[in-house]
């Protein structure tokens, strides 16, 4: 058990400033919620006289480390868009505002390169009034981008700032970036709580069970199958397929799926799948239209990228370092297309790809709750002097968890756990495409 | 003004049979609208003695042709889906069997091939319980198809069924399929009534002011031109690009761009453009940049066909005959990535393509109201032995038209009138992308 | 035929000065469409040797009245909310700012109030930077209130501000209020154009066939219809009852019935009603529901007020001077659940009255094109110094109507007309609920 | 410590059929989860030498109780609508059918009337087609009823009927009838599976941390805050008052708040508030229109109850035998406006009250996802033979909860804990509303 995760997290130093913020229960330092909670793991430990690991729980403290008068805290949003950052950044600037007294908020423009000089991105000062309405809107107010900066650099403009505490919000990268940032800082003594709030639309965080944005783009993903769905019907023959995201994990398939069950078939990089031989998917979906007429699909943006591998020889990568996928979106199109014309039966494919329409909507109304108690948490630890950590989410708490420890591994779909049973459940679709 | 349209309508026979419909106010047979309010235009008719053009006006007629109880109503729907086929068929229904007493009524499945024996799709034997709900769901419940069918053959099924009304519900090759029926049906001295429901999501149906799912179709493309414009606001040089449906027409996206103002280029067919030189769509799109770093561009399907054809010695037909139009989208998408690495300034393009999303919803409110009266309509008209007709709507009444008129040209924006005009006006583009 | 309507607009005085509007196509100021295009009428007129009553066309004029450089325009908001009344006043400023170089526009806060100076509000000084997003928020940014406020007051507000160009916003009192402006400027020789942008939720205006936000409101109304019929059809012998807008005509309740067509029931106050006796509105409710189990009606606020007023003595105004209708729901409500007491048979009634829910969305996408061309239209006529008028669309044109004509009388629903015949059809209701 | 829960579940007997449920990792039968994932609670308990509570995991077993060809199941739906019966039931439906070869399935009419014979309500059968678009509309196929119904008379049907599983759906008075059905059943040595299937739209349910329709009721409620945050703003001294479900617990009010943050006050059953006095609501209430003009109040229906029965001297019940809740949101309306009149300030008040505009919705993306589930589970436990209890979710993991332990007490919000605290920060409400 040697290989339990470490969840303890940094603090800048001893927290001697009574909070102002009104509270009837303060949380107390101490104060944890394990990590397994299921009970033979409990009374494991207990055997082994071995404390079960446990996290951090988020919330306002009763003492803290800064002064909130002499605060300057500052806010960057990096990557792609993603529903609720808007609604993130609201609650940041109203928390540090309203409930603390911090009232020298600045928004670092377009990702990392608004820490950046050379880049001119002038930051934005953000005010309650600026900001009151933005979680109606999709996208950042701030702009974002893509791709490394030098983290040196970005800690000079930090300290020449006078930043205090930054709050990154951001996939992977930028939490990989944000533990880089919060070290250098140590490293100069800077008395720098850099807090991540992480932005992944596909759920894989590690030690966090539901990342923001997530439930949003599922249920709009929605909409999508509800288009395949409904072209399929139309036709005779008809296969809707929707291309959902999901570089690493299928949970925006997954779930999309079961919240819209007419799909027949998900597919999710953590199943591989064949497509020929007589379990393959290719056969089985002309089963599915012999007998019913009409299909649906919905693959995730990481399926198959062994099939796809298999056809080209060349590995590209994007401006933030992700290896670029491969499309199985129209790879399956075209596959199943030349299959049917080969045994010479009419089909109608209907391919959809809603990405952009995805990403760009605003967070609905349980996202908006989930960002801004996130973001409230995510003041809490930072006036307590908490860095290099991101506030995520536990058996429904709200918990600190070290940023280095989130981003070593993805998490992903269990094939044989509860999630995916449910989902071929809801589809019955076969276990497996794969030839025995 | 020997051009003017002759909107005169083919009738089956004499009405002689007492309608059962119940209403206050029957449309007397001579009603009829004029089809060019502009008072000076109906000045100068009376100046030259002649009658100015007008339309039959639709509505329950006091005698109708068929008896009741002996009719037996077919329904076919053909072409690309498009909001409000359900709408339609329902109240279809609803009218031949509530207001009629006509209670055998077959729903031909996948279009024209529903009406062609080798194809083996049996009808669906429509009644008021199968019906009541589809509204609430896009697509059509008969399912569709494109492609030509052998119009002897399909006068053979209709003949052999004993159908007697027959209604078309499709695009312009459906229409002119539909024109071709009833003429032969004529030939043979076959007592059956052919009426037309256009659908063109597209709007382009000449002498008719509006065609259903046209409204819904701009209204839904709305949240993708936010979803553009999202993107654009939050990305340095972002730039949103949308391809909207519009073949030969461009009214979604004119309506769509007036709708929501955050558009600033509207690229049309009926309007064409350069992409090069000093007031070329690049340059200007270059100088929209420096002055706001974000830009939104809608483009309809058919905009700029010429500038692609330049670039390609092939042009492609689909099974229902139409010219496969190339892709405007990638080619400004790759055209607009492509200026810009020359002049090497980073730009964020995201590209939308939302098609299948806006063809599949069902319709909107108005829609609905708008299919309903569309389908009441074609009923009182089938009933009185109409034939050879559409139903359509003009200056807010609705009428009967010839078919024949209506496939004979498109109808298309106006570049000197009042649309494009007010279009101009909401996105403050340049009146040209071309130099003088 | 001495009772047709006289169409002329007032003009403060010829048009001079050349137009700084970018067009291809100029409206001539004799442009006109004919008020009823039924071609009967028209050949009536021509014998009788009169020209046909007809409108002028709105619309961009080559030479206008008013030099934009010295244009001080003002813009105000009145009565109830009402959809899209924030987009109008967002392309009220966009053209008059960039389409004709007008940059000093002032909204009036809080309706007529913010004439007046003792209400202290001042008021805001509209850019394009400012109602740049408006149109996607609901209300007005301007606020509103009812009531009257003096002329005189109001006249000397707007001539010690310098307005040449007052827009108004509003129902029929404050249609009322503005011609009154616009005379008593006329009677001081002010320069000062006077135009009204019409606000009817109840889309009840006279020669106007579409008032802003009545589309937007009927679309909003179905959700609660489906409501009730959810509700009506989950409970054995349920009843979902529905109180909508339309005080004097019953349009939204009708496109809603035809909208949604689970309805059954619609009561409207052009078509009287009898609750009583064999063929009244309960023993037909008690037929539908041995028949069925369950039943939705919608009833307009207006619907019934005899029947209500039958059993009270006192008749109410509000500020505004409407007077205060008695609630018509309550009271089916109350009278539906006695009868069905004293039959001793278990209704389940659920009574949804969704009022400021539909008052206080946003336009819909059809309702913000509506707006955006109504606005501009709007700015054409007082940039032409037309005044004590109202734009207006008929036939699909957009019109210059002088506001007289339209406060005198209402528009309603035809009993024996077309709309509530297809009503009729729709729902399936008998004609009357009034015994012979 | 004797007071802690007793999660332990009956069982009709010994699992001995392999079940055909295929599956790649079946839930060992005593696995479980522990109630409180607290450290301290836990090394508390490990002092003690005691084992910590804990619940039964839900999920498919290995070995199940009843052989599905044999079974005939039966579902019914209680109570008041709430989105997501119709998912519920549909997945049932599904799960029973195609993952156990269940294909005899009853839906019982109008909650336990179904169960009555003399109600006469014949039951659906229920059948994969039958259900597969329901979870598209709200409300219940089965519909529903309130009232108590004899346990004996309903257990007789059962018996007669053959039934060995019985799923009913519906709130605590459900669960309580539920629960007195599974012990006259085991009394009489009935094969008799009875699973609760928790539906109550409060989320007040006892040791179950969500209950479905809970999120999606919270959501539409936004519609209605924002409705009034609208009004609010479109009148000077604007005041918009909604009030929301919530008799004994204010989650959905609360969770509505976070979600539209522009609410500034939250009225909950759990936190007791005055009217009066300077620091009364009216008082504060007055103080936040003087500095922003308007203001919006949400306000749970079994909010300050106290203060209405001081008026009152009368307890009502309905049918279900709840306490009739007196009508605080209109209590409210009425004492703001009296208070304002008094103080001769105008003020502009609209009071929305959404009820079953908000109990009729289908359930939204996520609730499906999570009906599903939970429907999933329930026949799970059904097949393996448990009883009396229902489906839960703890720490985001589906339990099994004797039913008996649920209805003792309800789930509430710690007016000084997370929730609350959460609330309080993003209103900027004072922490109470009473004179110290």
């Amino acid at each position: 058990m040697g290989k339990e995760p470490d969840f303890s997290i940094t603090d800048l130093g001893k927290c001697t400033v009574q909070s102002p913020y009104h509270c009837v229960t303060f949380v107390t330092p101490d104060e944890k919620i394990i990590y397994n909670p299921n009970l033979k793991d409990i009374l494991k430990h207990r055997q082994k006289k071995e404390t079960p690991p446990a996290m951090e729980v988020a919330g306002p403290r009763r003492t803290i480390y800064f002064d909130p008068s002499k605060v300057r805290a500052g806010i960057v949003t990096c990557g792609g868009l993603c529903p609720g950052m808007n609604s993130v950044i609201r609650t940041l600037v109203m928390e540090l505002w309203y409930q603390y007294g911090v009232q020298n908020i600045l928004g670092f423009r377009y990702g990392f390169e608004g820490l950046v000089p050379r880049y001119h991105h002038k930051p934005m000062i953000l005010t309650p009034d600026l900001v009151a309405n933005i979680f109606e809107q999709g996208g950042s107010i701030l702009g974002s981008s893509r791709g490394h900066q030098e983290i040196g650099e970005m800690v000079d403009a930090l300290e020449r700032m006078n930043i205090c505490m930054l709050f990154t919000i951001g996939g992977d990268g930028t939490m990989r970036a944000t533990t880089l940032i919060a070290e250098e800082a140590m490293r100069r003594g800077l008395k720098l709580s850099v807090i991540g709030l992480p932005k992944t639309i596909d759920n894989d965080l590690m030690y966090v069970e539901r990342s923001f944005g997530f439930q949003t783009a599922f249920s709009v993903a929605v909409q999508s199958i509800k288009a395949a769905h409904t072209e399929a019907l139309g036709a005779h023959n008809g296969i809707g397929l929707v291309k959902l995201m999901g570089r690493h994990s299928g949970y925006i398939a997954a779930n999309a799926a079961l919240a819209l069950p007419h799909v027949n078939f998900v597919l999710i990089p953590e199943v591989p799948f064949h497509l020929n031989g007589e379990r393959g998917l290719l056969r089985t979906l002309e089963i599915r239209l012999e007998r019913r007429r009409h299909a649906a699909i919905v693959v995730a943006e990481g399926a198959g990228q062994d099939l796809l591998i298999k056809d080209s020889d060349k590995v590209e990568r994007d401006a933030s370092g992700n290896i670029k996928l491969m499309d199985i979106g129209a790879f399956l199109r075209d596959k199943i297309t030349e299959y049917f014309k080969r045994k010479n039966k009419e089909i109608n494919l209907k391919y959809i790809d809603p990405s952009y329409l995805i990403r760009s909507v605003p967070a609905d109304a349980d996202d908006n709750v989930f960002c801004s108690v996130l973001a409230q948490n995510a003041v809490h630890a930072a006036m307590c002097g908490k860095t290099n950590m991101l506030v995520g989410r536990w058996n429904n708490i709200y918990t600190h968890v070290p940023i280095k420890l989130t981003v070593s591994q993805r998490k992903t779909i269990d094939p044989g756990g509860n999630l995916w049973g449910q989902v071929l459940a809801a589809t019955g679709q076969p276990h497996s495409f794969i030839n025995p």
